[in-house]
């Protein structure tokens, strides 16, 4: 990673980036109008290898190496009682992937990808960010590099996620305070919380964006005051994915939440990402027109832990086998002409 | 197949059905509770693993036989001008799957499944429908049978799809016979008709419901005069895969038209098919909601050929790999205790 020594360097690298290879996408479609299908009936599939191209810069894109990156966090915000679940259950998550039995490890086999999963200093909370920031200067920066540095230069897909009890507070506050609306637009049941705890949960996001008013309009600090370590990471790898030309697969909520700096910080911010599913939880919806981000599946997960980013791999698959496999109208003898 | 000798025996064979394994169903709920994840969390997939069990009829279903039927057949109708394609790519298209040069073939692929492709009498189209019946009762369940027989027990999963240049017009004038309307609400561009094309399709479908008028209320001499052989054979299909066990992923118009007089027959007649994706064509959102599926996926697809019920196989892996893999919270040792 290059050397980030405060916000500014931060935000610069934010919004020096590149727009894709324009003549690779073009590439690819040219080629899918010659494909023996009508024109445009497999719909976002033809689209879907396009953006590929556009991503990986080159018009024969590959999915061999599939990565998922799953980053966890703890979150001092627990102590408001914002979540059913105790905050140890996220190190307990974080070992039951290290031993292949949670969602991700079996739709992460199903997809054919790698899982990774980077937990961020577990057993050193977050601040509480109803009374301090989440994060200082020095400590968002390092989970942003955390971040940065989990992405292997020539992966051809990346999918990312977290895991974090209390974390959609987090990212309930953020979307907050970038996009304002408070508690009621942004904060759900979480894990499952009950109505009482959805009411405690709101006023927690709005005392947090009330808390960290002067920051408005500085979507970085922001993420450093309302948002984790693991959203801070997501946010840094899908950073470095740009700069690598590495196409992102994003995940529900929270996900959604970390990224959405980049797209306030430059409108093209978020173009090498697309939203694999929209989330169930609360907020999900709401974010996903925030970011003009039209998703890919939308069956009802609320879970995180990247379930839905890598459940949405094998379409990804399927698109390009169809680029890359199909017989064009020339070679199968098919007419291709009205009648 | 059992015997069946005329429009009488095939309703019987379609309302004395089997509603499915309840407490295998049960069994699969009853252990998504203790998998490590929040209550409801796999949204959609938690219900289809359970789907899946109460129609192969056991608590630990499989995807080991997935199958795809891609039915074809040559319409009379063609004659009115209602495709931009001559009827000849009927058979080009066959040909074309033969040496896997078309989309399912590489969508099958992806999804692990084997592709059979049944062409039914592509030289002898069936009637003009604006003039006579498409089919008589012999032809209408000879293509029912070639269906039936297509499906080999044991099947753990069916898509099912198919391929007939003018089918779209089948489609939309038996969806019109059945559920009202006409051709402005059911007939589409299909693989690319005009404006004029558009108007013209319109009128035959009109045309068509009114020359069999008198068939109103009796869904299948409707499905034999307004539908076509792979229409036919796909509600064969479906109908011996309720028989024998075997869930159905639904493709897009044609294939929803095609299986519509089993829930017209039956209200619960199509609950062992999943519709697997909304197609784009014209008359796919609207015929989804008269026979009450929510699709799996939405992007775009018109293409037929079951490339959108293949493409949906995955999400079925998925769900299923989360059940037969993850830990239960007592085995991970994750609190699954409020905090």
């Amino acid at each position: 990673m290059p050397i980030i020594e405060d916000f500014a360097a931060l935000r610069r690298l934010c919004t020096e980036v590149s727009v894709g290879d324009e003549a690779a996408a073009a590439a690819v479609v040219s080629r899918q109008a010659r494909l023996t299908k009508p024109a445009g009936s497999l719909g976002r599939l033809e689209a879907l290898v396009a953006w590929l191209a556009r991503w990986q810069g080159r018009a024969e894109p590959a999915l061999e190496r599939v990565e998922v990156l799953v980053f966890a966090g703890n979150h001092g915000v627990v102590q408001q009682g914002v979540s059913p679940f105790p905050p140890e259950v996220t190190a307990q998550m974080v070992a039951n992937y290290a031993v292949g039995g949670a969602a991700i490890n079996q739709i992460a086999a199903v997809a054919g990808a790698r899982l990774r999963v980077v937990p961020l200093r577990l057993d050193d909370p977050t601040g509480d960010m109803t009374d301090h920031p989440a994060m200082d200067e020095p400590a968002f920066l390092d989970a942003v590099r955390a971040g940065w540095d989990a992405v292997e230069p020539g992966t051809d897909l990346l999918c990312l996620g977290e895991m974090g009890i209390g974390n959609t507070t987090a990212a309930a506050a953020l979307a907050a305070g970038l996009f304002g609306g408070g508690g009621r637009r942004w904060a759900g049941r979480g894990t499952g919380l009950d109505e009482a705890g959805l009411a405690r949960k709101q006023a927690v996001v709005d005392a947090a964006v009330r808390r960290h008013a002067a920051l408005a309009g500085d979507p970085l600090r922001l993420a450093a005051a309302l948002g984790g370590r693991e959203l801070a990471a997501i946010l840094g790898a899908t950073l470095a994915a740009r700069h690598h030309g590495v196409p992102v697969l994003l995940d529900g909520f929270v996900c959604g939440a970390a990224v959405a700096p980049l797209r306030v910080l430059r409108p093209d911010g978020l173009d090498h990402a697309a939203a694999a599913h929209r989330s169930a939880e609360h907020g999900g919806a709401e974010l996903l027109r925030e970011l003009e981000l039209e998703p890919l599946l939308d069956l009802g997960l609320r879970l995180g832990e990247a379930s839905g980013a890598a459940l949405a791999v094998p379409i990804l698959r399927a698109a390009l086998a169809c680029h890359q496999g199909m017989a064009t109208f020339g070679e199968a003898g098919v007419s291709d002409r009205p009648a």
